[in-house]
This record gives C-alpha cells, sequence and structure tokens, in this order.
C-alpha cells in the first residue's frame, strides 16, 4: 500500500476544454484540497473543507483502474486537476499509468514543487493574477519548473480584467521560454453545491474579445488565448 | 515582378479560430478563386466567381507590406486560406515573409500539390467530406503530403453528420502519422453578401456535443475536437 490520494472526482473520457491541450480527449481525476482559496475558484467542490468527506481516499491502483473502466481500456491522456494535485502522492498513479501507455497532464498553481513533476508528459502552471486575492511564492514556482525538468511545461493565466493582464504579461516576460496560454474568467463560477447554476456566457465572451483585442492591440503575438469550451459547451454542468 | 497573387481580404491580427493553432495571434490573407464549391461553404465571397470583381492582383510584396501594417511590423503568423490559396502563386510571399521572421500556416483542401508547401510552417490539409459535395482526388491530396516535405502537416476534417464522421474515421486511418482535428460544421453559412447573417450557434453548439460523444463513443482518443471559436465569438463577421 502507498499512500492514498485524496479523490474529489474522476470522470470522462470529455475533450480538455482549455490550454494547451484543447479538444483532446481525456479523463479527469481531480484531487481534493487546495493550498489556496481563489476569489473566483471554479472548483469549490475540490477545495472547501466543507466537502472534505466527498474526497475519497483511494490507492493508485484503483484510480487507474476507474479511469481504464471510463476509456474501456484503452490508454488516453489523464488530466490530473484540483484543488492542487501537487499536494497529493501521485508520483506512483503516473508512473503505473505510463507503464500502460496512459499520458499525464497536471495543472497546478505552481505552489509546491514534486520530484515526480518530471514524468509527466505536460506540466500546466497557472499562477493566479491579482484578481484571485491569492499571492505567489515565487521561489516555490521557480522550484516547480526546476522539478519538471523535461517535461513541457506550459503557462496558463485566467484573467478577469487590466489588472490581470498586465500582471500576466510580467510574469510572461519573467519566463520567455514558457509558452504562453491566456484565458478570460469566469465571473458566474458555480457555488459547490449547485452545478446547474447559470453561467454569464454573453459577458465571458465579452471577455474574451477584450482579451483578443487587448493581446492584439499590445502586439503580444505570442500569447495563446483560448477560452473554457467546456463552460461554453456545458456551463458549469460537471462530470463533463 | 512576379505573377499576382488574387487576394480577397488581408484582415487581422485576430486569434486563429479553429484547428491546430486555435487562439494564437494570426494575419489571415485569404485568396480568391477555389477548384471546390462545397454545399456549406462559409467563404463564398472568395470562392463565387460573382466576386472575382472584389479579389485584387497584389504583388508578394504589396501583400507583406499589408500584413506588416496590420501587425505593426512585428512578426506574426501568418494564415493563408482562401477559396484554395494552394492555386495562387503564393511561394515567393512566404519566402519573404520568413526571411523577416514571420510564420506561415496554409489552410487548403489537398486538391492542389505545390513545391512551396515545404516552405510552410504548417501545412493544414482539409479534405472535403460527403456533405460538401465534392470528391476527393486522393492522388492529389497524396502529393500535397509529399510536397509538404518536412514542414508539420495536419488534417483538419468539418463533421456534419455520422456520415462525414465515419469519413472522417477513414481518412485518419490512412494517414495514421497525421495528427487530426475534427470540427463540427456550421450549417447557417453567411451568403457571400451579407456577413450579418445570423449563425444557428445553438446547433452548431449540440453538434459539437455530438461529435464530442461520438469519438469517445468509439475511443478514438487520437482525434483533437475543437469548434470555430470565431463564430462563437464574432458570428459570421467578416474580418475578425
Amino acid at each position: 500500500m502507498t499512500d492514498p490520494i485524496r479523490v474529489s472526482e474522476i470522470f470522462g473520457p470529455t475533450i480538455q476544454g482549455e490550454g494547451a491541450l484543447i479538444g483532446q480527449p481525456t479523463v479527469f481525476v481531480r484531487t481534493g484540497g487546495c493550498d489556496y482559496r481563489c476569489s473566483w475558484c471554479d472548483s469549490l467542490h475540490a477545495v472547501d473543507a466543507d466537502y472534505r468527506h466527498t474526497w475519497a481516499p483511494m490507492q493508485p491502483g484503483t484510480v487507474l483502474a476507474e479511469v481504464a473502466r471510463l476509456s474501456g481500456d484503452r490508454p488516453i491522456l489523464v488530466t490530473l486537476s484540483g484543488g492542487n494535485p501537487a499536494i497529493q502522492p501521485l508520483g506512483p498513479l503516473i508512473e503505473m499509468g505510463r507503464a500502460q501507455g496512459y499520458r499525464f497532464a497536471m495543472e497546478t498553481q505552481g505552489s509546491v514543487a514534486r520530484d515526480w513533476f518530471a514524468e509527466l508528459d505536460m506540466l500546466v502552471l497557472s499562477p493566479k493574477p491579482p484578481s484571485s486575492g491569492m499571492a505567489v511564492d515565487w521561489a516555490a514556482f521557480e522550484a516547480c519548473i526546476a522539478a519538471a525538468g523535461g517535461a513541457q511545461t506550459v503557462l496558463k493565466i485566467v484573467i478577469f480584467d487590466e489588472a490581470d493582464y498586465l500582471w500576466a504579461r510580467e510574469v510572461a516576460a519573467r519566463y520567455p521560454t514558457l509558452p504562453v496560454y491566456l484565458q478570460p474568467g469566469n465571473h458566474t463560477p458555480p457555488p459547490p453545491g449547485d452545478d446547474a447554476a447559470s453561467v454569464d456566457q454573453a459577458g465571458v465572451d465579452a471577455r474574451m474579445r477584450w482579451l483578443v483585442e487587448r493581446v492584439v492591440a499590445d502586439g503580444w503575438f505570442a500569447a495563446t488565448v483560448l477560452p473554457q469550451l467546456h463552460v461554453t459547451l456545458w456551463g458549469n454542468r460537471r462530470g463533463v
């Protein structure tokens, strides 16, 4: 027995709705627990301690068996998300899955570095901008980049407003070798107990158009600007 | 003077709305004229001979100067589209642009091969499925793949229905080394003179959800499924 992983939900296959792997079929493993509490968190059911009783401690083999059941035993991209998956012992799951042909991408804010980041196929570092209310520990963030080693590493930054945008430009300038994905924020995230809550899609689309115009006006052509497709297609509904 | 390029429109920067380079800032150069006439063509203003008088013959240097004016003289991704850009003499434009740091992606159905495909950064081959009413010349298509040489080559296939989907699976199986992007078709393309025509976005979104479900049910995890973001964000409006 290895240390158990605290799992909020395992679902899919669906497509990755955002970032560098947008559109790719994937199974999501969402872990429970987070060292952050972003003001606009869209996954509070995996963050808020009130939901801790829903996070099942699972052995890596059990997690992988559930992924395989969902994928029909075909190797697929597994997306590790949270919460902050970096606070979970995911190394054995990744090792076991890769041996069977699964690929692994992980999304984390970059507050906790783990040596098993190097075993990922992609590390998505998503430092939280000022609107989140969080403060980035840049030493920890850089430890994450270093831990990734040869694993493909990209930045994904959620943008709500001009202050976030200017911050993203600074962050990107600090790490010029990392590809940058910008994503308009959803100001209508679901309350943790209500995934039928409606989304102000018109407002999110307007922010997306503003973000495209902002990037273009700045001549920031190295940035990629992408929405959250799953929100467009399925709203705040969970499990898709 | 080299042979002029017949240009329907040059616009941007905006983001690439679809396919492998989705979300990347780009300037579009849309050429006029096409050897196909797809039933659901969304760019008839660059295809229908009635609009031929709007296609300006331009020297490559003039095209590049206009791209540079739009991008503020900063190198950017240039997307060559049409119509079928492969029937235009684009080699000198690509050579001149690359010398100045511009990158070039081209979208073509794969009916006409050119030796300058090898100078592209990306060749997007978009063979037309049964719903288009067109028949693919596979010898010509394979000549396009061969002409691309070392240039990154991907497949993008528009899907309207089950017959298109099954066809796409066959095409993908025939070219296992080429990444495949699937895209739900827009059954409400704009009439050529009316870019304010409304889009049945709910219908297109439903087709996108169906396509995701179809791919997942088949376990076709190597496919990437992406919508046309520009249609979601800007409808049928041209120049964005």
